[in-house]
C-alpha cells in the first residue's frame, strides 16, 4: 500500500521508522511469537493513523519525535486485528496467516493482550500523560462500540442517527485521536489542535461512510456475488438506512428477525442499489469531506498543511 | 472469602470500597455488560492484590487514599479471568455464569479488552507515571509468561531453575507489584519499598509453590481445582519435578511425548504422592515463608507491620 504514500514527501520514510519501531517493540520482553506479529506489520496497510500523528505534528511549536507514540497506535490497530482474528477464526488476513491459525486461540489472545499492555506502557513512556490517557479512552471506546454493535445485531432497523453516533466513535474517533494527539504533543496552538481535531473527525465520517457503500457497490468471484459483508453480519449501515427509508414495504420482509439467506441478500443488495441510497450515502460522505477539507482550509498555509489536504483527498475521493 | 480477613482491622472495610470502586468503574462509558462483570466482581476471592497494594501504603509517609490504584490492579485481575475462560472455554466461574457462556467468545473478548484499557486509564489517571508503566510492564510479562507456558505444554521435563523462574514472573511478580507499588504511592522509604518488594516476592513464590502441591494432594480441596489440572494440561510443576527425580524410570515412560490419558494420570499423581515429592516441595515453599517473615520483621514495628504478619502468615499456613 506504500502507492498510497507516492508524492507526500517524508511520510514514507517516517512510516518506515514506525515500522522498524513496532518491530522493536514487538521483539522485546522475549515475547515468544514476535516473527509471526512482525510479518502482520508487514503486510500491514497504508498505516493511516500513525501519518496523521505524524502529520499533525508538522503544526506544532515545538518538534518532537513522534515515531514511539505512532508506534503506539499502530501496535494498538495490530491487537484489536490479532483479537478480531479470533473472534472471527480468520485463517488469513492480508495473504498472511494469523496468529489464530498459527498458534490457536489462546496464544492468540495473550497475543493481542500483550500487545495492549506493551503499546499503554509504550505511550506512557513516550507521551503526555494526557495522550496515554486519551488512548486508554479511546481503546475503550471502541471495545464498548463494538460489543453494543454485536448485540444490535440483526435488530433492523437502524436510524441514521444511531448510524452517525456510531461511526463517530469508531473510525472517526481514531482519526481524530491521531491528529489530535500529534498535535497536543508538539504543543501546537489551541485553535490549531481543535480544527485538526474537527478536520479528523470529519476525515473519518466520510471515510466509514465510503466504506460502507463500497460493502454494497463490490462483488467477489466469478459469479460476481455481492459483497455485502455488513448486510451478512447483521449491521444496518447508512446505505441500508436509506434504502428502507425509499423502499420499507420490499426491504423489511426480506430482512426478517434473524440471518437473511443468500437469496434476501442478493435481492436486499439489488434493492439497495436500486434505490438511489448509495448516491444518498455518498452525498452525506460528501457533506464529510467538505467540512474535512474546510477545516483543513483553516490550517496555517505551508507544506504541512499542503500535504494533509493531499493526503486527506487521495483517502476520500480514492484517487490512488 | 471475607472470612479470610476476620480479625485483620480495617481492611474488609477498605476491600467493600475497592469493590465498590470497581462497580462504578464498570458501569462507566455505556459499557454493555456492566451487569455481568458486576456479578463477576462479587464472586471474586480474597481479593489479595488490593489487599497486599493498601496494606503496603500504610507503611508511607505520605498517607494517601489507594482505593482507585487497587480497584484497577483488581480489574486487570478480572480482565485477564475473562480472556482465561474464553481460552479454556468455561461456562461458569466460582459458580457465576461466565460472559463467555452468557454473550460468546466476540463480546467476552471484548469486554476483557474493554477493562484492559479502562484499567490503564484509571492506573495513569489515579497513581504516578511510573507505577502506571510497572502496571502494564507487568501485565505484558505475565501474558507473555503465559504464552510460552503454552508452548511449551507437554514438553516434559521442566528443570527447576525454569520453574522457579516462570512462577517468579508469574505470582511473585504480581504480589511485590503490589506491596511496591502501594508503598512507592504514599512515599515509604526507598528502604522500606525494598523490603516490601521483596516480602512479596517471597510471599508470592511460597504461595504459588503451596498451590502446586494442593494440586496434588486434593480431590476437590480448598482451591476448588480437580486433582492433577497441571499434569492434564501439561503444565510441569515443582511436585513433579521432584518426582521425576526420585523415580524417573517409573514416572517417564508415563509421561509419553503427548497428552497422558486418565490412567496414566492416576498413576502418575500416586507415584508424585509416594516419592515423597509433596514434602520436598512444601520444604522448598517453607524457605520462601520464612523468607517472607523475615523481610516483614525488618519492616518498623506497629499495626501496619502486625497486619502483614497476620495476613501472610494466614495465607501461607492457610490457617484459615
Amino acid at each position: 500500500m506504500t502507492d498510497f504514500w507516492n508524492g507526500i514527501p517524508d511520510i514514507p520514510a517516517r512510516l518506515d521508522a514506525v515500522r522498524a519501531r513496532m518491530k522493536l517493540v514487538v521483539g522485546s520482553d522475549r515475547f515468544p511469537l514476535a516473527h509471526a506479529v512482525e510479518r502482520l506489520i508487514d503486510a500491514n496497510g497504508k498505516m493511516l493513523r500513525p501519518a496523521f500523528l505524524i502529520m499533525a505534528g508538522r503544526f506544532g511549536k515545538r518538534p518532537k519525535d513522534l515515531t514511539d507514540l505512532a508506534a503506539a497506535i499502530e501496535l494498538l490497530h495490530i491487537a484489536t486485528l490479532i483479537h478480531d482474528d479470533v473472534i472471527d477464526e480468520a485463517d488469513t488476513r492480508r495473504g498472511v496467516p494469523t496468529l489464530h491459525a498459527l498458534y490457536g486461540h489462546k496464544d492468540a489472545v495473550l497475543s493481542g493482550d500483550w500487545l495492549f499492555s506493551r503499546c499503554f506502557r509504550l505511550a506512557s513512556e513516550s507521551s503526555s500523560p494526557q495522550n496515554a490517557r486519551l488512548l486508554a479512552a479511546l481503546i475503550g471506546a471502541l471495545c464498548s462500540e463494538e460489543i453494543h454493535q454485536d448485540l444490535e445485531r440483526f435488530a433492523w432497523p437502524v436510524s441514521q442517527r444511531n448510524y452517525l453516533r456510531k461511526i463517530a466513535g469508531k473510525t472517526a474517533a481514531l482519526f481524530s485521536l491521531a491528529l489530535r494527539a500529534g498535535a497536543v504533543e508538539t504543543k501546537t496552538s489551541i485553535s490549531n489542535i481543535a480544527t485538526l481535531t474537527r478536520a479528523g473527525y470529519a476525515t473519518g465520517m466520510a471515510f466509514q461512510i465510503m466504506d460502507d457503500v463500497l460493502d454494497y457497490e463490490s462483488s467477489s468471484g466469478a459469479m460476481r456475488k455481492p459483497v455485502a459483508k455488513d448486510v451478512r453480519e447483521g449491521l444496518c449501515t447508512l446505505p441500508l438506512i436509506l434504502a428502507m427509508r425509499a423502499a420499507p414495504t420490499q426491504i423489511k420482509p426480506l430482512l426478517g428477525s434473524s440471518k437473511p439467506g443468500d437469496d434476501a441478500i442478493e435481492s436486499i443488495v439489488a434493492l439497495v442499489r436500486d434505490s438511489g441510497a448509495l448516491d444518498g450515502s455518498r452525498a452525506i460522505a460528501s457533506h464529510y469531506t467538505d467540512r474535512a477539507m474546510l477545516e483543513i482550509s483553516r490550517l496555517p498555509k505551508g507544506s504541512a498543511r499542503d500535504d494533509l489536504h493531499a493526503t486527506v483527498e487521495r483517502l476520500l475521493l480514492r484517487k490512488f
